[in-house]
């Protein structure tokens, strides 16, 4: 299983640093906590972490499902996918979020994969 | 394992429909990204989403920490009750956020069961 | 696995503690849902409760990949440091929003140690 904790660990660093980011527009921008509005540069970085935690929330556990139940191996090269996917999420949206769609579909389609597969074997298994 | 497989990738499986619908929302209402605010519609569907996101960082570790230490029937028993209340609470938010109560209630305390009766079954083991 | 179980079961019950101290600030301030600003008291409370949220999706996935790769007591004795942390930053946070840094820092470090540890332990193994 350590393919899929370094994916993991990956995506979670990438996450923190998507943070740190954000912090740091606060302080560039002088948007004082507990604000959450701000010039379109704040708010652009703080919308790609927002977004990027709601994938996490689906990503990770359709992640290690597929890991257990499934293939390791498999689980965390989709799992790659995913992070670079965000990487270009992060890119595109901080340029113009009406270019976040390519980023955003190919994360999504990532999780997706992993939920459904996962959903389709645990269902085999049972009947 | 199969069946918190199962009850997790559904819960997911919802979670990820009301994002969508959010999206749906802002492309309807012309909100865009990444404004957080905007006709009422729009903002209690997020609403709505982000408040299950809040309720699965604690629904699905609480589900999984049952399923291996007490039963992972109950558990998954115990999780389908959850993503009916989301249910609930989503219909009864869009409709009037004042009347969330039942459904925000009965998934508060699904997940609460879970995690209370984990916590003391862990402490049991300990002494 | 008891420790670990523990520590993620205290830190959920603390994070359900901070969402229902933002609840009975809605209803003291009158701030009615879906709204997400009003009085700083309120949008103190609501940042503590999000910022807790975003810290346990990386610490939660960091706690437990530790205690299965590495020593499940290591895990659940910096879990102990995070909790305590994140009751320091609430204090804090709430007092006067400048003066977060020592509680979050302290949280955030945890969360570290254990990702990290974790990341090296998992690339040597398969070396």
């Amino acid at each position: 299983m350590e393919l899929p904790v370094i994916i993991t660990a990956l995506a979670l660093l990438q996450f923190t640093w998507f943070a740190m980011q954000v912090g740091s527009m606060r302080a560039k921008h002088g948007v004082k906590a507990p604000a959450m509005t701000g010039p379109p540069e704040f708010e652009r970085m703080m919308r790609v972490q927002q977004n990027t935690m709601e994938q996490l929330v689906v990503f990770l556990p359709a992640l290690w499902m597929h890991a257990y139940l499934v293939d390791p191996r498999w689980a965390a090269g989709i799992g790659a996918v995913f992070i670079i996917a965000r990487f270009v999420y992060r890119a595109a949206y901080l340029k113009d979020p009406a270019g976040r769609s390519l980023g955003f579909s190919t994360g999504f389609i990532a999780t997706a994969v992993l939920l459904v597969w996962t959903l389709v074997a645990a269902t085999l298994n049972l009947v």
